[in-house]
């Protein structure tokens, strides 16, 4: 580690072993390591009991399976997303010990018990039943990231009885995700019942005018009620993560 | 009269002071006045009460001035949008019987009273206070063209419970214009608690993403309940005369 | 219900068996409940008749058929939209009774009559043969919803004169549903004719500068005819769902 | 003039007076010139009678005053489109013989006549009254370069019969220019009148969903009739100038 | 047909057989189809020679073979675009007489020889290799309209002396179909070397920013070049039909 | 208050002064009241000591003015956003204990003490010198909702030390509010620096292809780095809103 | 050769074989071939040493094993790109001397040995692990135009230590090609740290708002690094051929 | 210098006056420090004779002349674009010995001679007078920043003998910037011509489907000819500064 080469390098200084020109010539050549262990140890805190990911859409079988032994050879925990139902039976096949999620297209290995670490729950609302996949992988996500969650499902706002007959749950949550597509309302109605950070999750569900997604990442943006910040379209990763950070101490 | 032209035209032949062949030949280039006459039938039944419409924007005063004149001329009831308070007060010199409302931004003069056409209600709804222009174009053009109109502004989704509060109003409309910017989530909302025609009225209420108005008017397209059609951004009065149409016997 | 567990509680009060905090307390929790029964009517009196319906697309065919059979289990007719032939054939399989019809990719599943419901007739226009299935789509809804419907097809505005013999039609249609792609005219044409409400139905038909139909419809939002409004693209069956509620009584 | 150029060259080279080597390097150095003359020669034809024009917008009146005063020294006619009425003012004050129109805002000098070059009529129709300034540039436009025009204005589709009995006016045009916002249908309905080519002019009339007229011009590409070919928004000057070569001998 | 039938009921009227007023009724339901037979007269004028037209895509080749028949049948040639080899083959065994062209994806059959109908030459131009079959569509329907067509391909811009190697030919055509894909720079060069009218037809050639070919047509929109006029991207068909418009006497 | 109305009814049922019947009758008409008092119970909680806030932005004075002192007369500190300094004079004069901030355009008045509610500090970084507006209305109004708050200017991606020189500040925040313009890359940098919610704001600085900023939102939503969530561009505001919201025990 | 032409037009005229008039006209016919030569010289000047490129993407195999032949014929080195496997390997059995390289799917000939023509080092960066093939396409396509080329891949921004690791490398290149999806921030980072050259390249890597690369495209257009151009989507191939000039003497 | 920090606090260590852990202690808070002397070591390299730059749009003259004192004060030459006329004066009227230049809107101010730094010339090629000021503002600013420059201006391609008539100053540049609006053509034609980097700069020289510069800018990035590389909109600084990295020895 570097900061037992700093410090050798201190007591080869001190003990005469190494003369100070060469010593600060080591230096010169040191400083983005010493970034690189500073960064580290960050990310070291960051990942306290957190999974190394891996996007799997675009690599192929083989390429996962090496990214992910070489994970587990580090003693991580291993999540891996976008893992369509071929290349999720091909991974169980070669990490047995593994679990794959149909829905949320998730792969995940143990290689230690994942740590409890958010201080409240996670809330997954979504509005449609085919919003569920993208909710799914912001649920599942964040259980592997350490977090209570609760799921509320299915509450779109053309039936707005639906969410309000649930109120209780979106009071008692931490911090809440919602999934939506289509207008993309949903967000609003939420952010507006509850003092909590609220993340708009948008979905490609929708055709036409709906433009990919990207209709309804508009209309989030455009959320006429305070609190509510976005993610990218289907990322419902991203949501999960940033949420896990949101539910820290 | 083309019917009157026709039939001398006919008994001319009848009676030997036309030919065949010139009667053909005048046959020839009859047929759009005849189409014509049709048409006016059409527009005039499609009128009976209906004031002529104005869009001032874009047109100057004198123009303005000129054309409302040459329209009472023909005894019929005026209405201009989109009047900007100088305008207005132009037009009410120039025409003192008439009635300048400035929020909606619209001016009436009446060469006959206003006939009641509509069956029911129409009931316009606004989200926003910033909403309220638009809205008021709706309103007040309904009003003008003989609908009876009532008014619900303010009852955004961001604070749902403003719009549940209301809902029997929302059941009693016969046809609903809903006017909202930012995510325009209003109308799924409210056609997801009535089983009445629901008019969906994009504002360019908003900024950044909001793209002038072009994200709520696609989140609206994109409504997630059924039963919402949408106009063009801002446009009230189209809202309203469709809404007209709607609420006729 | 509801009301009979208010009822009971008031009774408890008042026969000293429940005290005023207590039953405080029970009301806070209630109010949703309240809700959803209020709700829950106005939902049943728009449904009166109304089959339940399915959007098809991006569903498995054994959860269209769970879905389906579900709702028949309620009682209720069942039209499912976005079918394509061999999910019509399973579903056909799955429900002898039921109707599959190709050119507008529906299923339909009778449990009572379909009960009339509408006061005039539907008009469903289309431009071009190309536009057949989405006009297809919204006559058969339309149908199923208890409307008179009536279709007029391939009369797009390069040949005019296709749509101007036709006019007796047009003028005798309560709402009228006009589909058409390409650069979307026709709609415009139809309500410059016809004294009612005129719903456009952009087609995703076309190329190039066509952009998948959003060229058509942001050409119908901008209708220089007044009391045209818009669906999303391809939504033949949005059309016919709002031209139902602007065709009741 | 590089003819000169060139015969004196030859001659030098005949007459002993310049050797082959040096005519070579000379000719080497030429052969840009050469097709400058070459060009010019086309350029001259093609402009048989037509004017130079300035595209005013973005010049100072300074700027104008000089190009103009450039061009009548060449012996040029000069037209001026986009001349707002201050410049307008100012160019007739510099040059008292010129013509300016206000509605299409073109300033026109002649340095001499007109020559009447085109073989048939031009035809310019308008949709809508807004419409007007451009097909006015058009109109103008075509008549400084020597063609016979016709204008019909103001029989936009929303009235579909104001055109239709205007089409003996269609059927005598060799070249029709359709000038229209909103939704540009009318080049879709004029093209499916007549067996000529149809220019279509968007215009930017219109607002919200009409973005600036972009909607009109991708409407009119995707016009459904066949032989119409579209210019850039608000451009009269060039569907004019396309006009008069297509209506050439 | 109706000009008979027109004479018929005048002669009827002349002779007795028939009274004013069941003549005015008659007559009255009669505009439509004296509008059908003007315009049919039109189409017929501008059909004289010219074949009828299929557009194959999203068509089955079951569909296309009814389509076709029916027209053989009405004594027409007949011309189907973007017709793919398989649906190629399937029309060749169908309709041996016909004539399958590969590359520009057409296949036509003649009831009549092709009546020569143009004045001059249309030169169709490409700018790249990839450019061909939209180039081969737009120079093989005009060969099938009647027109005496050239062609002069891979002539693009970035080897700018290739172009202009060959400016006879330039000179020589009577209208310019220019066909170019990726920056869409061709036309404005061509245009300032001619002085007659040239067709820009965008390509979908490129990829990343060239967004599908949006930008090749905005880019020909915007040419700084006087005389150009736009069809949508990949309408080889719809610039032949236009410039056989324009080739016309 | 509704509490005390229902207790009220209660009591009156308990106490035989209202007959059960009645008292279901009056409770029917409840609901919404009771849901509001609900609503508002969150409300409460929500804003404890938060302020107000008023969007300025196409609000006369005298309309600001009205609303301030309304909310004043309630017994709330009052925030109001996008405050241009003619506005900010004249509140200042109506409202002398009023605190106007050029800057950020904000205009702050208490009626009592901002109460610190945040458990960390927010740290506030921008990009350039131009994203400072945006930056300092997302640090005002954190101020103003009770958070300590620090800034971090000037730190951009192109001089990538300035932000790194800096990195213990970033380590001590517990929510981060990055504010950058052109790019939009700062919050990927920074995200991939600590283990916080990162909160991107995208700014409208730029030009050409930087779209009024939706550019740099569409960057920041892809952002390389997983914890970034994203708000409107420029809405300083929401961010401030959202990070409050974050930092909550 | 057209200098021997001239040469000997000029001795014809000189020695009376050929009059001036015929000369003249001579002449005339001849600017463009002049025209040609010179061009062709400039791009032999330019090509001393490139290979031939061909952009197989829409290619048959066939025909890019036609195009290949005729080049090698013509003593050309030949780079294919956009070459899939199954193209590559046909390839290799047509040209067993050539080479294939998978991950940027090149396929290069040697007719002559690449010729070292680059002053100094093109370093071709790349953010993440799916950059990898257009950051390939770069570096193998410089190193065929004889560039001496170094790598550095997957040191995006979000773990930014790993690029400031290695800044000896970014100081010692003379050009830079940055090859990055997703924000795109990399080019500004990297244009910080050099005083040299950039080149962006987005590539198409992400997904939802990043639109295709289009996102990334315009984020690096929007660079607040001075030094940055860029090319367009996915273009390794540009973006090492525009280095190539940029490294030349 | 921080050099001399490292190399006492090794002394220090070295000679006993400090122990290693608290030596590691004060290393760990060193490394940015090394960092950003690095960097800037850098940035001296860059800049050795460059001028400071102030981007001017949407700074006060308050600001301009403090930031431009401040630069002054450290010894550097000064140059800031985007100078209105007024401001112009107002920085000539605070620093005498300063350069305001109207067309390009810079305004100069040197502390030293500027020092003559790129090895060839830089040509500026514009392509309409519309696009001479940002012609001018590369031109300009690439003289301050100590390169040779040339001009040819108004060489669009709509008259490419203008262009082809200028060959051999092409020749003679080993760096182009090539300045246009409209279609954005002349890049691809001049990078056909020359063998040396060809930077594009977009204008938002144009009117409609222009869309303000986005679509030359769009259809530069397809240039057909390789070598050519993009800067954003009217951004001429850009162009002349990437213009000077590749200008260096």
């Amino acid at each position: 580690m570097n900061v037992n080469l700093l410090e050798k390098l201190l007591r080869d200084v001190k003990e005469g072993r190494l003369d100070v020109p060469s010593a600060l010539q080591g230096l010169r050549s040191l400083p983005f390591e010493e970034l690189e262990f500073a960064t580290l140890d960050t990310h070291r805190a960051l990942r306290q009991g957190y999974p190394e990911v891996v996007f799997s859409q675009g690599k192929s079988t083989a390429q996962m399976k090496a990214i992910i032994k070489n994970m587990l050879g580090r003693g991580e925990n291993v999540l891996a997303t976008r893992v369509d139902a071929a290349k999720g039976k091909a991974l169980m096949k070669a990490f047995p010990k593994g679990e794959y999620r149909e829905v949320p297209s998730t792969f995940f290995v143990k290689s230690h018990p994942v740590k409890k670490s958010g201080k409240g729950t996670i809330l997954v609302i979504s509005a449609g039943t085919s919003d569920v996949p993208v909710a799914e992988e912001a649920a599942t996500t964040a259980e592997y990231m350490g977090n209570s969650v609760k799921r509320l499902f299915d509450v779109g706002v053309s039936g707005i009885h639906r969410l309000l007959h649930r109120k209780e749950e979106l009071w008692e949550a931490r911090v809440l995700i919602v999934v939506a597509g289509m207008e993309g309302a949903l967000p609003s109605v939420v952010a507006g019942l509850v003092a909590r950070p609220v993340i708009a999750v948008p979905t490609s569900v929708g055709y036409g005018a709906n433009l990919g997604g990207l209709t309804t990442l508009m209309a989030m943006l455009n959320s006429c009620a305070s609190g509510v910040t976005v993610v990218n379209i289907d990322n419902g990763f991203g949501a999960a993560y940033a949420a896990s950070m949101m539910n820290k101490e």
